[in-house]
Order: structure tokens, then sequence, then C-alpha cells
């Protein structure tokens, strides 16, 4: 005895949890609810998890090798299909996963039905998340590996290209742009450990935890984490489909990255202004004004710094979403993907305008060079001298090559050692000509050579480690 | 003599700007650089505001009136291109304001590179999005109406139908379901007050202000303002093109709306939760689990909540873009966009969808009146009737109480009435058997009646009042 | 009959709330708790919230006018404690409210235990943060008026000094340091009236709600309001202990007025740099190094940009502090108060310290003009005399002037009449000497008199215009 | 030949920094400029990296063995002056840097100015700050260990202890309590990970980096570095200076620790409401009511939501205060320090305050059970039994049971058994008297015995597991 199917009869017509509902949904109520729009983009992950999830079902007992068998042959043509862009995504069907069942029971008939026998949409989605989020982490560490060549390269390019090291924007101290493209090097290194170390919270799967009870069925939890290359199974039901820190860890690693970048593109837009004119920009990576025609904007660079901005509101959004919601899952957590997905494309946008934007940069030597002959970058050498040469106090020392740099500044002297040397004895007796002479931008940077240190012999070797390095990792090594 | 005009060949080629540019723009900067996708939503804008703009050309002498025509027929073409969705949007020309020019010339020739003259993008879009938001914010205003009087019904309806009033999430006093809806009521009146003050800052026009220095042509800015529907052209041509203020206020406005919106989700997850039972969700308000046939889940008052965390971020974003921005305008801008459409389009699904969840609602009297039995909610009652029968200090009465409460629990009492009169007398001897026995909860409801508190009296009254305001706005009058 | 009063022995021993509970606070719970660090700013509001009560409880018949006296001679004396620090605040009585409460009732005995009836501290404290928010609003708006002010000042002082105007911070066309300080003076006029309009939402009182419910005592709210200078009563008890708007708004003002402030900080930064050396810093708003003795470093405005960095912080912290919180009040919402006081106080700090570092700029005219001699900005003018002497479309004329600087450029001229008019005739044979030398700086910048426009006279109007406002105001005339 | 040193003089008069200045610091200027109120808490950090700063100048011959013993002894007294709350901070001095090297010239003489050499506040506050957060991270660490044991002994305590599992806040399946406190336990796992994750991005020291472009004298910073506990030293001196990204991702990673908690708050205040009455709060972490005497509210539990509100705030901070500043160190940077400190203090309250409250909840068992009586739990079940007995379809059976729901509920049955089986065979002939029989919660949770599923002996492993894990913590083994 058995009742006739309603398969074929529910298809497009009730939603599939629908069998205690006497009516249709109301259309705001439907539309808010409506994700497929923006989850279609896990539908490879959430095909492997099906998979998966049919494999385990047939090897513990509760599906037989022909109705495995047509499950995987239904979801590999429902692969193709969407693949091929021919899939016909409903909004009815709510979400990936629906829109994926009912398709699948269309084509193979009941056994389509079978398959989320003791799965819900909960343990389902959160397999799904982490399988992307694995994947979108390694495709932005490729990234992230390209612009430090990048980076590597332009170093190399300009190891004695003298500029003005700034703190507060005003000039401080001579350093060269090797020595400033090596400093968003490391950055961008931390940023990719924290990528790796991060992946270490997505090795654990949720599959089988059910709705958030845990699975009735026989099935062997940690065997079925493996089949999708999880290292193990989640521990706990509950958690297992509630838990959403890893995407919060993953976007506040992106904002992390997305602040770095931000950075280095506003040293580019100051840069590429008219009045440093430290460099140009290429054709390539600037726009024009509709208005304007001379205008060469750095619009690339802008808009890497928006992109922060709103990889930031992302994460608050995520933070929001998630604080205070009691256990277990709730919808709320619906809006989990779109920030998620937002973040990782953003950020690789970003990061590829940026390279790009790095890769076609001609620094001008000659402007950079000149901007050091205003602001006095030699001054701490000449308190340095000071110290060494008399023993003085540091603190004393600061205290007359500012009086020193005053009386220059007074004078119209736009160097130290443009001062007349009576002048500068008027505020201490022990300077020298010879010491004024000596202070060059040029021995202040050679001056400079302790390790990390601006020295250019210090950064070409710095540059030569980080290309040893490179190398291995190429060659697939540990580092 | 005349150059050969180069309309024709430019057309989906180069870049409008393009002339001192020499080599075609890098994939990722040009993909970080297109809006199209987005800004297209202001087309009816942008044509309006170019149609504005060429007939003020025209008025001072830069257009004749057949080149008026001529631009006037083309946009109303490609108005009606866009509106049927014929128009193809191209990518290469980046945004909403170089497709229709683009699109113009073709379709009218030289006379549609003569629009934007004294024109930048600049303030094209400051006043594309000014008269967006203008729209957006009255049909919002026009929903937050309607939801208030959806709120008016329920108060109606459930005049005194008694509930418990919590504070900490525990029963505190007794109240009404109808005073609780007029709580949201008055939220909702200032939300609306606020986006009404916030239109003021809208209802000047920046067209005119060039890129940022103003306008070199003879153009009357304030009669352009006004065939516009502004008021007035703003002051001041650099703030014209830099101010953004208008839009964060906008999100920050919808930001509250959305708080308050989802605080009456929370009440309302609440009331529909299995332990509360307050309320049950219409079928067509709340949707099933693909694993668990039992469920009715308030999906949309879920959903609701973490659209005001999706609006939250939109608010950190626009604040990040801006923050510390030279001026006058820079790319970083272009951002700004996607999070006002975004909060506008969320906000609008948010409270139909709240809306429709609160229509349907249908609370249970009886459980509602039944949770009022636990907590002692009269306790207050008893303090104050110490205070006015033995003039004792409210302090010592609120003392005296609190431990008869304790000892009403230890006694496994749920009421402070069910309390044996000798056990009340060990706390203190002036306590009476009829005291304890007129402590109820109706009697509690009704000796609240000072201006807004929750004697239903009362809150007749001031549905009564909110009706009149409501016919009064029917009819248009002013408040 | 009569209980012996316990007042005395209560006092520093139990919590004033504490009759039913049975044992004290746990640390950590009584540290997380406690609220006097931060609620003691409310003293002045509490005191007079007080006071206000307790005449309105003697109006209606609670209080005996003996009592009153006691009453209000009591709180007198505590707000001089307070005002002259000999107060001794007590973390046991968590809160201003029972701080001043108990004091009260230690000075003048059982009289201060009366004072309580029919109030809550959920209607007391919303009570008093809306008289401390309409106070510390008038004292903002002051500031941005003083600041208004400067901007004019130094608007008046250069009002025909010219730099450049940038766009996407690269030189776009010229300007005057008074048109770009008015920019400024727009914005803060804005500001100034999302203030006054925020006060709206601040003029009903909450007072005589009590918990949530509404009072029981035959209080007129509407007087009791008057009495504190509110407009009228809010008008549902529920709304009035829950509402939290009114300081979202107030700091969601205050994030936009910390935006404003932080682009002036930026473009100060950015004039004071080396390369700009547009204006120097006055010694009395700049700071130095610890190591580097030349430096003077504009902290001031760093810590302005840094300052709504903070801001937001703030504002995100009360939406989600406030977000699906449950009706009525929360004890999540003592959060409320840190985030008010520190948005008001950093934003008066940097108004202040921004306003200081203006004044002292001293602009530098020929470093200014100079900037000008680089970027072509006299490119738009070129064009618009291709439209105006050849009826030339404003694209073709763009797209030809664009060639001619790409030409200028590859000639190294860093001015458009330095190219060889055989060059440039190569581009267009239009062209002629007497249009490339007619492109100068100050004929484009007088060419922008368009209302709002850079053109001095415009500017010096506008300054008129806008002096003459601030002198309505001083006069105390509505505007 | 020698200057005098004017080391006595400046003192408290002139900023150390104040050379080249001729007018003190403006009010405001000042007063936005002074962090000594904030930074002071780096006071042994700040001692710690003098001491070691000044054994390596003695070691590399830049200070005399005389010297650096004064020195030592000098930051020695200094260390207990503060310890013990003698030493007077100077607002004057700015910061913690100063005020100490101020305090050591004060006491040592000239010795105590020869200290800051070749280093700059820029790499001396990175220093310190890292030193800091590595105690810090260290003492949260064992917060949350702490919580994780009160979290196992609940659940050992509550293994059996039956109570309904949510989604959507609706009755879903029967769970444990045991198994609800181990979801938590998981969470806090993963943020003790992240935490010791982020331990790696600090240890690296900048100590010697100066102030950006690296150190002119001969030390060597790796060892300079390990006397410090650091691993090694930074390889860039530029990044030394410039990067805060180990403060962000300390934020991030205490946000979502404070999220964490805020759902276990969530859940707490949920269960203690008095519609649930799930549990008792302890009086020792419950407070009361200034006016309702029967009051007893889950302040603490309120509050820990807040305080990840404003955690999420500091985060915002921190990043927008980095975002697109141009390297190297700028005084926005000042704001990371208050933000990094109220972050660890908040969060370190929270988790105590939370683990007190859990500590002292009491679940009651009947009310617990009892609420399974209602929603329908054992629903599922019923699906699962037609798929077993009938090898129907799980989307038939999904919907066959659904409708079994609706019929349940139309006869007023509370559960599925009691629903008489000729109204359930009118859904399905299928059904049996024994088959809704056989649905009983306890069942039903005994049959989730999968990994990580809910049935108490699977839930009573993963305790054992867990406890023996604790134990090799305690005994300092790996894990």
């Amino acid at each position: 005895m058995k009742d006739e199917n309603t398969s074929q009869k529910r298809g497009n017509t009730t939603n599939i949890w629908g069998g205690r509902f006497d009516s249709s949904t109301e259309k705001a109520t439907q539309e808010i609810n409506i994700s497929i729009a923006i989850d279609q983009k896990l539908y490879q992950e959430d095909i492997n998890g099906s998979i998966a999830y049919a494999e385990e079902l047939q090897e513990s007992g509760v599906l037989s090798e022909k109705q495995l068998d047509n499950i995987k042959n239904g979801l590999e043509k429902i692969r193709i299909e969407i693949g091929s862009g021919k899939f016909q995504f409903k909004e009815k069907l709510e979400d990936i996963h629906m829109n994926i069942e009912a398709r699948l029971t269309e084509l193979i008939g009941d056994d389509g039905e079978r398959l989320h026998i003791g799965r819900s949409r909960n343990d389902q989605v959160a397999t799904d998340m982490r399988l992307w989020m694995r994947k979108a982490s390694l495709e932005l560490q490729k990234q992230i590996i390209l612009m430090q060549k990048t980076l590597l390269l332009k170093a190399e390019q300009h190891v004695d290209w003298i500029m003005p090291g700034f703190t507060h924007l005003q000039c401080a101290q001579p350093i060269t742009f090797a020595h400033h493209c090596l400093a968003y090097y490391e950055m961008l290194d931390r940023d990719l450990e924290r990528l790796k170390d991060a992946e270490k919270r997505c090795e654990q799967s949720p599959l089988g935890a059910g709705a958030l009870a845990g699975s009735p069925l026989p099935i062997d939890r940690k065997r079925l984490a493996k089949r999708l290359g999880f290292k193990d199974a989640m521990q706990n039901s509950i958690d297992a489909v509630s838990a959403r820190d890893f995407i919060i860890e993953f976007i506040a690693n992106i904002a992390i990255l997305a602040t770095h970048l931000s950075r280095l593109a506003e040293d580019i837009i100051l840069w590429a202004s008219t009045p440093f004119g430290f460099v140009k920009l290429s054709h390539k990576t600037s726009t024009g004004s509709s208005l304007m025609p001379q205008k060469q904007n750095p619009d690339g660079a802008e808009l890497v710094r928006a992109k922060a901005a709103r990889i930031y509101g992302n994460l608050i959004t995520i933070l929001c979403v998630m604080k205070a919601l009691p256990l277990a899952y709730a919808k709320d957590m619906q809006e989990d993907k779109a920030v998620m997905f937002d973040s990782f494309e953003q950020i690789l946008l970003a990061i590829k305008a940026l390279d790009a934007t790095l890769e076609g940069l001609m620094p001008n030597r000659e402007k950079m060079r000149a901007a050091l002959d205003t602001g006095f970058p030699e001054a701490t050498d000449l308190a340095d001298w000071f110290v060494q040469k008399h023993q003085m106090t540091f603190r004393h020392a600061h205290e007359i090559t500012g009086k020193i740099v005053k009386r220059a500044e007074q004078c119209a002297c736009s160097k130290l050692k443009e001062l007349p040397i009576n002048e500068a004895k008027k505020i201490s007796p022990l300077v020298t000509q010879e010491a004024l002479e000596g202070l060059t931008v040029e021995k202040s940077l050679e001056r400079r050579n302790a390790l990390g240190a601006s020295a250019p012999q210090k950064v070409a070797q710095q540059i030569e480690k980080l290309k040893q390095k490179q190398k291995h990792r190429q060659n697939g090594k540990a580092e």
C-alpha cells in the first residue's frame, strides 16, 4: 500500500515545506525571504555536498546503489545546466537548495525526494559556505602573492631611488622607494598568514547536524566530512548549524587587508597629485574627466579606498546580524551570504586594480629627490653629531638643533648647510662649518643601516631574501 | 573652416574623456570604475536634469531653439528606450550619464555633443541623486503612514486585551496590546518627522556648479533649480559637488527607522515563540522548514531584524567613504549610490513585510492574560497601598513588599493574594487580607490613567486622537 | 501602628531595591552594573527633574508642602556638594539616581524616601538625558557658529588669493582660498540646521511614565513637563521609557559634523605638507617630534580626523545596543550614556582644536599660485574657446583640447601657451596663438561668475551676505 | 668646551620637542593632543622597553656601564612610584613616554637625556603596545578557559535534562541542557585558537626602527627584540612604526568572542523570562527594580549584550582611524589605545559577569520538559517513520506529516499522539496508532546519536573527552 506521490503536482505550485500551510505566502514576506539571487553562487558547493551526502546515505544503507546513481547523474546534469546558464532559477523555490532539489525530482523522479532525509537546509548551507570560503580564501591568497611580486619588482627597480619618508605628512627622514614598497610587502605577508590561520576554523564539517539536534541516521559524519575535503566533523550539532564566526573572521581579515590596500592607494594618490609629482600613472590605470580635458585621475586607487569602507560596512553587518541571536539557526543568518560574497568580490577587484596601478607606476627620481631639499630632513643627523662629537645628551642636542632649524627658517635657508656658520654659532659655539656641510641626504640614508633600516645595501639584502622566499613558495616548499 | 567631427568614430571605441590618453584602460581598472549596473536607477532623474539644463542653455543663449528641440526629443526617446528595457547599457561608457550622452549623439548627431558644456558629471550626479532621494523619501513616508494605520487598527481591535508589560523581559506591570501598538505608532511618527526635516537639506540644486569652480556660462542657476522643483540653487560650487551629507542623513534616518522595526520584529518573534504563545502568525506571513514538518517560522520578522544590520553597514560605509576626503570631488564617492539605493530598497521591503506580518497577527487573549499570573506584576500596587493607607515612605513600602514577594515565592504562591495572611503579617503587621485580595491585574491596569498611561479608557482616547490626525493627513491638511 | 523605618540601617549596606533578595551581588555582576562613573554627569538634570517631580507631587496632593520644602532643601544641598566635589559617590548605589536619593534620605530623613513614588529610574533617566542633550546641543551649536565666523574671516582676508581647485587631488581649475573656506561654511550651516531640527524630538517629557505602564498618581504630566522646560509630555508611557532615537539622531548628526571637520582637517594636512607648502601652521597649533628636531606636525588636524572615526564607533555602538531590543526598558540601554557623552565631548574638542588651527593658518600666496603652473588647469577654457569661437560641439572641443594637452606634455611644456603654435595646429588648424596666450589662470577664474561660482567678485558678495546673516543671528533675530 | 645643559630649566616649562617653537601650545590643541590619561596603562611595558633599549645601547657601546646603571636605577624607582600611585603625571608632558623620560632626568640628571638617542616615540609606543597586548591576550585566554570549565560543569550536571531545541525561536526538536552548553564550549574553543594565532603577529619587535627610517646606531635589533621576549625584530622600519593590524586583529577577535557571549546572554535572558521560566537566576547575579518590588532582572546578561555593541564600535573606530593613512606614522594613530584598552577591559568584565551568571543558573527540569508538550517537536520523527516503514520519499513523508500536524492543531491537540487515529488516517491511510504513540520526546532524543548529536550518551562521551582535554591543558601539555 502506498500513497500516490505528490512530487509531480507539487513542482512549481506549492512550497516544498508547505504541508501544514493553508494559504500561499504574502508578497512582501515572500520577497524578503527569497535568497536565490544571492545564494546561487553556491551551486557547485551545494551539488558537491549533496553528492557526498548521497554517497554516505548509500554507504550507511539508507539509499540503494541505484538510487545513488540516479541522484548523482541528476545532480551532474544540473551542474551542467547551471554552468551553461540554462538552468531556470525560480524565486518561488526560495534558495539554491530548493531549486536544485526540485529540479532533481523533475529530472529523476521520486529518488530526488529521498535525498533530504536527516538533512536540513541548516547544516546544508553551513557546509556549502565553508566549502566556498576555503576556495575563495585560496584565490585571494594567490592574488596577494601576485601583488607581493609586483612590490618586490618595483623595489628591485628602485633600490636607491631616494624619496622623503613622511611622518604626519611632513618630511621626516630620507628613505628609498624600495624601502617604502617593502613595508607593504610585510603587511601583505601578515594578511596572508591571517587567511591561512583562518582556514583552520573551516576544516570541520557541519554536515549531518540536521536542523540542530544531529542525525538519527546511521551515518559516519567523519567519513562524510572527509569526502568533502574536511579534516573532521564538527563536534556539536547545535554549534554546527549556528556558528558563523568563520564568516566574521574571513571578513575581518579582508577588512584588514583592505585597510592596507587603502593606505597604499592613498600613498599613490598623494604621489600622483600635482603638488607632489612623485609619480606618473600609466594611461592604462587612470581615467579622464567629462569636462576638463587635461585631467588624468587615479580613479582606481580612489575606489580601492572606497572599497575598504564598503568592506567595513559588511563587517558591521555580519556582526550585527549575529549579535544576541539565540541558538540555534534563525533566518537573520540569511543575510550572511550577501556580505561574504561581496567582501570577497570587492577585495579581489581592489587588489587587482591596485596591483595594476602599482605595476604601471612611473616614479620621477628627480622630483622625489628634490622634495628632500625642503623640510630639513637632515636635522636628526645634526643632533646625532652633537651627541657623538661632544658627548652631549640627546635631549640637549635635540633642543639645540631645533633652534638651529628655527634660525635657518628665519634666514630663509632651505637646508641647514646654507645657514651662515656665524648664525649657527650664535645657537651653539660647538657647531662647525664642516658639521653642517656633512649633512647630506645621501649620508643620512647610508647611516641608517641597522636591521630593517633604509640604507640601500640593507634594502637590497632584504629584497634578495624575499625573492628567495617567493621562489620557495613557487616550488611548493614549506616556509 | 571646421574640423571633421569625430563623434561617429568615437561612439563605442574610445572613452568620451579620452583625448589625452594614448592607451586603453586596463581590465581591473575599468571594472572597478564601472558604475552603470548601479547608477542606471537614476535614468529618469538624469534625463530630467539634462532637459532642464538644455532649456536653461537655450534661455541663456548658448543653444538655439532647434538644438534644444533636438536634444529634448532625443532624451525623451531614450527615456522610452530605457523604460521599456530596450536600451543597451554599455560598460565601456562607465555610467548612466555617459551612456545617455553617447546614445543621444547616436540619435540626434552633433547636437548631442553640445549638451555637456559648462556641466560636469560632478554637478550632474549630485543633482540626479538629490532628485532621486526626494522621490524615495516620499515613497518611504507613504509606507510609514500605512504601517501606522495598521498599528492603529490593531490597537483599536484590542483596546482592553491585557498582556504583561516587560522590562528586562521580566513581567513588570500589566499593559494592553493596544498600548503596546501605540508605542510603535509614536516611534514611527518621529521617523516621519525626521524624513521630512531632511528634505530641507535636499531643496537646493547643485546644477551649474560644473566640476567644482562654477559655471562660466551666462546661466541663471536659481531659475535652473526651479525648473527641477528645487527651491533654490546651492550657494557654493565647491560644496555643491563635494557634499554628501544629504545621503548620510537619509541613511541615518533609515537606520533609526530600521531599529524601530527591528524592535517590533523582536516583540513579534518572542510573542510567537512556543513558550510565549501570545500570538499566532498568519500562514501567509510565515514559512516552513525543509526538514521539520511542524514548523511555522516568523522568517519575515527575523529578516527585518537582519535588514537593520545591513542598513547599519551601509551607514558605516558612507561615513567611511566620506571621512577625510579632501575637497572637491573624489572617485571614492562613487560608492555612495550602492548604499543609498540598497538602504532604501531594504527598508521598503522590511516595512512592507513587517506591516503584513502585523496585519496577519492573531493575538491569543487567554495566553496573554495568563502570563500575568506569574511574576507578581501586582507588587507595585501593594507598595502603593502601604504608602497611601499608612503614609509609609515609598522606599520602605518597596522593601516590605519585596520581602512579601520573597515569602510568597518560598510558599510556592504565584500571586500575592494566595499568600496566607499570617505569613504576610510576619513581614508586616500592617498588611490585611483585604489589601492582598484587592491586588488584581485589572485594577492595577485601571489605576494607571495619567496622560499616556495604559488604562484602557486613556488608550481609547489616544486612539481616537490619532485617528483624527490620520484623517487630517488624508485630507492633505497641515498637521 | 507603624513599622520602624529601615532607612537608617539600609544606607550603605543593602541595595535600595533589595527587599526580595537574600544575598549580596556577585563582584563582576556588580561591577558591570555600576554606572555612577559615567552618569554622574547628569547630576544637575537629575536634581532638576526630582525638584519638578516633587513639586508636581505636592501640587497634586501626594506630598505636603513641608515635605516638599524638605526635599527641595535637601536636593539643593546635594547640588552644592556635588558641584564643589565634596559629594562621595558610592559604587554600591549603582547610579546617580540612587546616590542622590540615598544621600537625600541621609540629609532629611524619611521624606527622602517619599520622592520615588510612581516614578521609576526608567522615566527618570530618560528625562535626565533629554534635558542634558538639549543643553549640549545648544553648546555645540554655539561652537559651530564660532567656527563659521573664523571661516568667514579667513575668506574675507583671502578673497582673491588664487589656489588650485582639486578633483581627485589633481589640479582641476583655479579657485580662491576664500571660495574654499565658504564651502565649509555651507556644510556647517546644514550641520546647524540638523541639530536644531533634532531638538524637536527632545521637546516632550517622559517623566511620569513610571516603569513603563504610566503613573497611578493624580499628577498632571503636561504641567510637570512644562516645569522642566519641555513643550509637552510624551504620549505613550511605553515609548517614553523605551525610546532612544533621540540619542541616535544626536550622535548621527555629530558624526556628519565630524565628517565635515575631518575633510577640512585633511585639506589642512595636505596644504601644510612639505610638497604642497600652501600654508604654514602656527607654532601654537602644531607640535614637534621627540626624535627629529625640525618637525612641526599638524597633530591637531590629524586628531580631528581620528575623532571622526571614534564618533562613528559610538554611532555603531548605540545602534547595535538598540537593535532588536524588545519593549520596554532593558539594561542594555545603560550603554547609551557613555557614547552620548563621549560623542559630545570629542566633537566639542575637535571643533575647538580645528577652529584654532584654522585661525592660526598662514596661507602662502606665492606657493598656492605657483601650483597652478602645472597640471594645465586652463584646459577647460580652451575647450570653451573652441565651442564659442567655432560653434564646435563641446564633446569635440574636449577631445581636441585633450590632444593638445598631450602634445604639450610631450613637449615638456607646463602651460598650454608654452606649446609652439605649429605643434598645436597639428592637432587642430583652428587654434591660434592668441587663443593660447589668452589662457591665464586669472581669466579662467574671472569667467566663472555664475551664482555660487569662484569669481572673486561673486565670492565677495557671498561673504557680505553671510556676514549680514551672522549679524542677524547675534541680534537674536529669526533667520 | 660644553654648552650648559638646559635640562633643569626645561623640566616642566617647555615641551621636550620644543626647540624650534617660539610659542606655547594653544589650549584645545594641547588638550586634544594629550594622551597621558589613557596611555599610562603602558607604564610597565614602557619601562621594560626602556631598560632593554638602554642595555642594548650599552652593549653596542653607545652608553657606558655607569650610565646604564644610572638609567636602570632611575627607571626602577619610577616603576615603584607609578605602581604605588605616587607618581605625578603631567598633562604638559603629553604621554607616558615623556612623563617617564622627564622624571628620569629629574631623578638621575643628564643620563636621563641620553636614553632617547636613535629612538622615537614611534617605535617606542609600537613596542609598548605589542608587549601589553601579549600580556592581555594571555589573561583573556585564561578567562575563556575558566568559562569553558563552567560550561563543562553545567553540562555534566544536566546531561539528560531535556529541553526544546529552537530554530527561529520555534520549538524544533528535543535537545538537552548539556548539549546546549557544549555548543558554547566549541565556540569558545575557536575564540581561544584565534587569540593564539594572533600572537604570531605580535612576536616581532619594532624597537630600533626609529621615527621610520631605522636606526643609525650600531645596535643589534634582533638581540634587543629577544631581551623583551620577542622572537625576532620586524624586518622593515617603516612597517614597524606604521602597522596597527595587530590591534585590529585583536579587537576583531574580541568582537567575535563578544558575539558568542551575547548569544549565550540572550539565551539566558529568554530562559529566565517569565513566559519561559526555564531557569532561575541566582540572587547574586541579578538585580532589582527601584519601583517594582517583585523584579529580579538579568542585568548582567543584558549588559553582556550591550558590551558586544560597544566592542563593535571600537572595531569600527580602529578600522576607520587606519583607513587610507599614508605611511608612516600619523597622529591619528593615537586613538588606537583607547579602543584597545577598552575592548580588553569590557570583554574581561563581560566574560566574568556571564561566567558568574551561568554558574549561578538553576535550570527548572519540569518547565523545560513541559515546553516540549507544545509545538510538535516529534513531527520529524513521524516523517522518518514513513520513510523507514514505507520507503516513502522524505519529501512526500514531510508533506503528509505537515498535514497531520495541521489536523492536530485544528483538533486542539498539543501532541500528535492525541490526534484520533481516524483523523490521522484521513490524511494518510498508512499511519497507525502505534506509530503515533511511539512518538515521544525521549525516543526522539535517543535516536539522534550520530557524532555530535544530542543523544545523552553521545553528549556524555563528549563531556568526558573535553574534560580530558582540560586536564591536559592544566598539565601544560600540548593539545
